[in-house]
C-alpha cells in the first residue's frame, strides 16, 4: 500500500473507509493509486492500521474504549475527530466532514456487507448528497452512484447496469440499454430496474424527471 | 444436515435458498431443524448439493448450461421447474411459486451479500408480498421482515431494532424503543430509523398508517 506525505489539493476524490465488510486489496489499491485524502470511520481504524495505509482523519463517536495514544503512535500525523451525534450514521458524518472541508468528490469503500440495516441505509443515503458532493460507492461486486442530471457513459456490450429507485422515481428515460425505459416510473419494493445491461458497445443515457435514482454497475466474480 | 422423507404439511415455513452469499452452517442448521420444504434458486444448486441437504424444488431460468441428469442423480426425488420470465428476479419467482403452492410462510437465506443490485432488490422487495405470505429473511448479521398490521414482540434490553422505510412510511408509532416515534414519517434515503434498540426488557410495539416498513433485527459478530 502506498505511503504519502504530499500536500493534497482536493483535486482527486477523497476516500472514506467505512466499517462494513472489507473489500479486496486489489480494489483498495486502485482507489489509493492517486494518494487520496483518507477518512476512516470508527472501528474500521484497526483493520486499516493493520494494512499499513497512511490515513488523514479518523472520525467516530468513540463511545467505546480506544487507546488513542497507541493509534497516534502508529499513524502520525492523524486528525482525530469525535462525532457524538446520535442522529447521524457514521457514514453520514464522514460525508458531512468532507463537504465541510470543501471536497467536491469522494469514493466510499467498506460500506456494504455485514448488517443489512447499515448496508441498506449506507447505499440508499447516497442520494441525499447528490447536489452537494459527487459520491461513488464500491465493493468487490458493485459500483454505485446517484443519478444527477443526465448520465451518459460509454459501455461495452452486455455490461450489467441496474436502475434502483430510492422511493418513487418518475419520468425515467434511457437509451442504449437492453430494456429501455420511456418516461416510466420505478418504485422501490414494487418495480425496479434490476439486471438491465448495455445493449451494444456504445453510449448509455439515463435521465429522470423526479425522484432519487441509484445507478449500479455490478458483476459476478 | 438432515435428510427427510416425510409428507410435508405446510404448517412450518418453507425455506428459500437464493443465490447470494452463503450463510453460516449454524444458521442454516437452525432453519433446517423442522424439515422445511426447500426451494433452491438457480446456480445456488451446486453449493447446496455440496452441503448434502435434501431439497424439494429447484427453480431457475436455466439460460446457462446445467447437467440435469447429474443433479437428479445426486438429489432424488427433485422437482425441477424452469422459470424463464425476464421481468422477475429469481427470488420473486421462488416466492410466487410458494404462494401458488399454498405455503403461508417462508424463510429466506443466501439473498444478501455479493452484488448490491440483487441484495438491495431482494431485501426491499419483501414488502410487496406482505399481504400474501409471511416472509422472514436471514443472514449471519440480520433478520429482516416487513411490518404487517401491528407488530408486538418481547425483546431483551438493548436489542438492536432498525426501522427501514421502503419509500415513504407515514404515521409510524412505536413504544418500547430507545428512540420512539410518535406518528412520524420516515423516508428512505433521507430519514430512516437505523440503529434503534429495545429500551428495556419488555414489549416493543410498532405500527404505521401508510407505506412499506421493514423491521430489521441486526447484530455485530
Amino acid at each position: 500500500m502506498s505511503s504519502h506525505h504530499i500536500v493534497k489539493e482536493k483535486q482527486e476524490p477523497a476516500l472514506i473507509i467505512a466499517n462494513g465488510e472489507s473489500c479486496s486489496e486489489e480494489l483498495l489499491g486502485q482507489l489509493l493509486e492517486w494518494s487520496p485524502y483518507i477518512v476512516v470511520l470508527d472501528h474500521a481504524i484497526y483493520r486499516v492500521l493493520d494494512l499499513g495505509i497512511k490515513i488523514d482523519a479518523w472520525l467516530g463517536d468513540f463511545d467505546q474504549h480506544h487507546d488513542f495514544e497507541d493509534v497516534r503512535s502508529r499513524q502520525h500525523p492523524l486528525e482525530i475527530i469525535g462525532t457524538p451525534d446520535q442522529e447521524k450514521t457514521d457514514l453520514e458524518k464522514g460525508i458531512d466532514f468532507l463537504i465541510e472541508r470543501g471536497f467536491p468528490a469522494a469514493n466510499i469503500v467498506w460500506a456494504t456487507g455485514r448488517r443489512q440495516d447499515h448496508a441498506v441505509t449506507n447505499v440508499t443515503n447516497l442520494v441525499r448528497y447528490k447536489d452537494q458532493i459527487k459520491l461513488v460507492m464500491f465493493d468487490d461486486y458493485s459500483k454505485i452512484f446517484p443519478l444527477t442530471g443526465v448520465f451518459e457513459k460509454w459501455y461495452v456490450s452486455g455490461t450489467p447496469i441496474s436502475l434502483i429507485p430510492v422511493g418513487i422515481v418518475e419520468g425515467i428515460e434511457t437509451s442504449g440499454l437492453k430494456y429501455n425505459l420511456n418516461k416510466e416510473t420505478l418504485t422501490m419494493g414494487h418495480r425496479t430496474g434490476n439486471s438491465n445491461e448495455a445493449e451494444s458497445d456504445g453510449m448509455v443515457r439515463i435521465s429522470a424527471q423526479k425522484g432519487d435514482l441509484l445507478i449500479m454497475e455490478c458483476w459476478d466474480l
